[in-house]
């Protein structure tokens, strides 16, 4: 398989928004984010689907524990999770926190990216581990 | 909160076409297919959203379970995972096997319904639980 570019920001050639980061995990903001505060948490070794990542169970307890702290600090309405795949070749599950009404109908991947400067996305990562 | 259809299923009172089930999860074929094997996996205590579950590594410990069951029998090129939770009141993760090429890119939820018969799907269910 070969290298993933994810690769390049778990070992800290290319830089990230960090927003949480264990023995096993890291979690960092989309730089195409469809939301506001739209992370991704990735294996910090290269598998190339979710469901190769062995520790499973305690994959999706990081995710978990991010959405709780994004409930607290960034209060979105809901949060939703998806999975696919094929833009990265490293597993990598996508946390979006989301700011509409949960009684109306909403697409799981928003198609519009957002736009945030360097600062914003600093202020989000920062508000989501305060919540930790 | 208000009950849950799914709890409907979660006590016998209303059929489904069962994937897997234990003390605290069923998995059972979505009657809305987006792809053949189109899975829901919910706790059976109802809880609105999917990291409300306080059981969250083992909920999705599930989830990787039915997916590499699914390798094995549906032979999908790649699954892709959702969660929303906009259309029922109860926590429900989405596992779609997918059978295009994962060189191209997909919809992570495509919008065509597929149709299939009750021998189908029965024959789907068995298939995928025949992996586990």
């Amino acid at each position: 398989m070969q290298r993933s570019l994810f690769m390049d920001i778990v070992e800290g050639r290319l830089s990230s928004y960090k927003v949480y980061e264990d023995d096993l995990f890291l979690a960092f903001l989309d730089i195409f984010p469809r939301s506001k505060g739209h992370t991704l948490v990735i294996p910090k070794k290269q598998y190339l689907w979710v469901y190769d990542v062995p520790q499973a169970g305690k994959y999706w307890e990081v995710v978990t524990k991010i959405s709780k702290a994004m409930q607290k600090t960034l209060k979105p309405t809901w949060i939703n999770y998806s999975t696919s795949g094929l833009e990265v070749n490293h597993a990598h599950i996508h946390i979006l926190p989301r700011y509409t009404p949960i009684d109306k109908p909403a697409p799981i991947f928003p198609k519009e990216v957002l736009k945030f400067s360097g600062e914003q996305y600093q202020e989000i990562a920062l508000q989501i581990t305060y919540g930790l």
